[in-house]
C-alpha cells in the first residue's frame, strides 16, 4: 500500500511538473509562451527526476506502467504489484493533471486553441498515421528501458540516480519525442486524457480518444521489448 | 547570529543572480536581451544552488521564509530561530537587489518600459486575478517543498544537495512560473520590491504594493501545505 | 566478442539519440522542428552520456574509433581489441541510423530538402574547404580526448563519469561544431552516410562520399595527436 | 614549472571553448550562428569545468589570474606562485585563441562585421561607460571568488567539483554577463585581445585597447574584494 501511495505521488509530481510546462508553453499569455521544445524537454526530464526523488526510496520510482511492466518481464519485478503500482500510477497521473488545470484557471478562456488545451494534458502525433505513431512510441519507450537498465548497471550513490534518470528523458525528448510527443508512458498519456475529458476546461474541444490506444499500447510494447533486450544482450 | 548572516548572504547571492539574470533579460541594450524563458529557468535555479552553495554548512540554506516556514511546521527546524532567519532573508534580498541596481547602472535610463523595471526585482501576474494568482504561488511553493523534503530523503553526499535543489528550482520555473513569475518565497519578492521603491531607478514607476501580499502570503501557505502534506504522506 | 557487442550497442544508443535530435530539428513537420543548436548539442552530448552508460562498465564505452585509437597510441589500450571495437562501433552507428529511418518514417515524404534528409545521418561542413574542415575535425577531436583524459584524471565515482562526457561533447558541439557539424568520430560519420546510401528513403539525393574521408581522418588524426599530446604532457 | 604547465593548458583549453562559443555565434555561416546568449552562457561554463578537469588534479585549476590573486589575498595561495600561474595563464589563454583563429579559417572571410570577429577575442561593454563596466566586472568577479569559496566549502568528492564550477560560470554568465560580457578573467580578456592583434585575421579592425584595462583591473580587484569579505564573513 506504501510503495502503491508512492507511485501515487511520484506520477502526480510527473505530470503536475511534465503537463505544467506543456501548458506554459501553449497557453496564451503565460510569461512562458513559446519557449520551444528544448524547454519543453528539459521540464519532462525534471518532471521524471523530480518524482523519482519524491518516490525512489520507497517504490523505486517506477511512475510508469511501461516500466514497471519491463521490469516484471525480466524478472525485476514481482508480477503481483504489478496492478496496485499500475492503479496508483494512473490515479496519480489524474490527479496532477486536475492540478494543472488549476494552476491555468485564468489562462484557459484566453486561450482559443482547442490543440493547445488538448495538447497540455494528452499527446497527438505531428503527422497523423497510426502505425508509425505506433512504431515511434515503441523506439522511444524501448529506448528508455534500455536507458534505465544501463543507468541502474553502474555503481552509483543512490541519490545521482534521479538526475541521471531525467538527463535520459530530456534525450527521449530532444531525439525521439518530436513525433508522437513521446508518451513512453500510458499513465502519462491515458491519466491526463481522462481529466482532460471530464474537467470543465472552457471552451475545450474532444479529447481524441480514437488515437488514445497507441500511447497505451505502444510504450507497454517498447517497454517489455526493451527490458527483454537488454536483459537478453548485456543482462 | 551565523546562521542569521549566512542566511542574508545567501539569499543576498540568490537575488543578485536571479534578479540579475531577469535584468538581463528585459532591460535594454543589454547583451542577453531577450535570452528567454529557458534562461530565466536556469538563472533562477543556478541562483538558488549558488545562494545554498554560500549559506549552507552553516544554516541549510533556506534562504527562503517559506522553507523555513514549512520545516518549522513539521518539527525539522526549530521555531525560536525563524524570526532570525526571516529577518536575515528579507535584509539579504533587499541587498542583493541594490546590487542588481548598481549593475546595471547604465540600462536603467536605456529601458522606457516602467513594467521591464519593476519586474527585475519583484514578480506581477500573467494575467491580474487574485484568488487564481495566490492559487498558483501556493501550487508552486508547495511544489517546493514536496521537492526539497523528496531530495533531502535520498542518501547524498553533502556536494550534490545544491545542484539537486536547483534543479527543482528550474524546473518549477519552466512547469509551473509562467503564471504569477514563480515568486514561491516571500523573501525573494518583497525585499527587492521595496529596493524598486526606495532607489533612485531613473523613469521607474509605481512599486505594485497592491499585489505584494500575493507574493507573500501565497508562498507561505503552499510552503506549511506541501511540507505538511510530505509528512503525514511520505514523512 | 562481449566488449564488442557493448560497443555495437553503446554506438547504436548514440547514433539512435544523436541522428534523432538532428532528424528532429531539420526534417519538416516534427513538433520539435527547429529547436536550434543548443538542443541539438545537449541532444548529442546526451547521447553520448547513454551510449556510455550503457556500454561503459563492459567495454569502458569508447563507442568511437577515434576514443580506441587514441587510447591505444598511449598504451591505454590493447592494439589487438582494436579491430573488434572499430567494427562493433561502425556497425552499431548503422544499426542505429537505420532505426532513426523507421522512427521518422512518415517524415521523409514531407521533407524536400535533400540535406536535410543527408544531415539527419552524415556530417558536412558549413563552407566546404577540405584542408580547414580537416583541421577543424582534427582540433575537435584532439579537444575530445584531451577532455576524456582530464575527466577520467580525477577521482570519480563510476556513476558519474558518462554525465561528465556529456557535458564534454556538449561543450565540443557549442564551442567547435559549427565548422563541420563535429562528427569527431569516423563511426558516428561512416555508418549513418552508408545507412542513408543503402535506405530506400523517400526522394533522398546523394551520399557525398566525396566528403566522407574527412570524418574519418581528421578525427582518427585529432584523437591519436589529442591522446599523445596529453600523455606528454600532463600524463 | 608542472603547475605553470597545467595552468597554461587549462586555460587555453578554457579560451578553445570559450572564443570557440561566441565565434560560432558571431560568425558566418556557421551552422551554429546566433545560438544565443543562453548557448554562449553554457558555453563559457563548460569551458571552464573542461579547463579545471584537465588542470584540475595538478594546480587545483585556477586559470584566472583574478581567482590566483583573490586567494593569495587570503592565505589560500603561496604570493611567490602567484606571477607563473599568471604567466602560464595568460600565455595558455593567447594559445588557445591562436587554435580558435585556425578552427575557423574560412569563416573570417565571410564576416564583415568588425565587431564580431574582435568579440569572438575580448569582451567589450554593452553600453560604453568605463565606471559602469568597472564596477559590473567586479561584482562579477566578486561573486565568482564567493561562488567557488562557498563550492569548496562543502564536503566533496573530487570529481564533482568542474561541473559545480561550471554552473557557477553559466550563472554569471545568465545573471551578471549583459552589460560587459563578463570577463572576470584578466588572461581571459588579455591573451585573446593580444592574439587578435597580432594574427592575419582577414578583414580586422582595431583591438580596442583603450578598454583593455577595466577587464584586467576589475577582476582584480573583484576577485580580492569577493575573497577577503567571503574569509571575513563566513570563512
Amino acid at each position: 500500500m506504501y510503495e502503491m501511495l508512492a507511485e501515487f505521488i511520484g506520477t502526480m509530481i510527473l505530470i503536475l511538473f511534465g503537463a505544467g510546462v506543456v501548458g506554459g508553453n501553449v497557453l496564451k499569455h503565460t510569461k512562458s509562451e513559446g519557449m520551444g521544445w528544448l524547454a519543453i524537454s528539459f521540464g519532462w526530464g525534471f518532471a521524471v527526476a523530480l518524482g523519482v526523488y519524491v518516490s525512489g526510496t520507497i517504490s523505486e520510482g517506477h511512475i510508469n506502467p511501461a516500466v514497471t511492466l519491463g521490469f516484471a518481464a525480466i524478472g525485476d519485478f514481482p508480477w503481483a504489484q504489478v496492478p496496485a503500482y499500475i492503479i496508483g500510477q494512473v490515479a496519480g497521473a489524474f490527479t496532477g493533471a486536475v492540478i494543472v488545470y488549476f494552476h491555468y484557471l485564468p489562462h484557459w478562456k484566453e486561450t482559443q486553441d482547442q490543440g493547445a488545451k488538448l495538447g497540455t494534458f494528452a499527446t497527438d502525433p505531428a503527422i497523423k498515421h497510426y502505425p508509425s505513431n505506433f512504431l515511434s512510441e515503441v523506439i522511444g519507450t524501448a529506448a528508455l528501458l534500455f536507458g534505465l537498465l544501463g543507468i541502474g548497471a553502474n555503481t552509483f550513490t543512490d541519490g545521482l540516480d534521479p538526475i541521471a534518470t531525467g538527463v535520459l528523458i530530456v534525450a527521449i525528448g530532444l531525439s525521439l519525442g518530436g513525433t508522437t510527443g513521446y508518451a513512453i508512458n500510458p499513465a502519462r498519456d491515458f491519466g491526463p486524457r481522462l481529466a482532460h475529458f471530464l474537467l470543465p476546461i472552457h471552451g475545450k474541444g474532444p479529447s481524441n480518444w480514437e488515437y488514445a490506444w497507441v500511447p497505451i499500447l505502444g510504450p507497454i510494447v517498447g517497454g517489455v521489448l526493451g527490458a527483454v533486450l537488454y536483459a537478453l544482450l548485456l543482462g
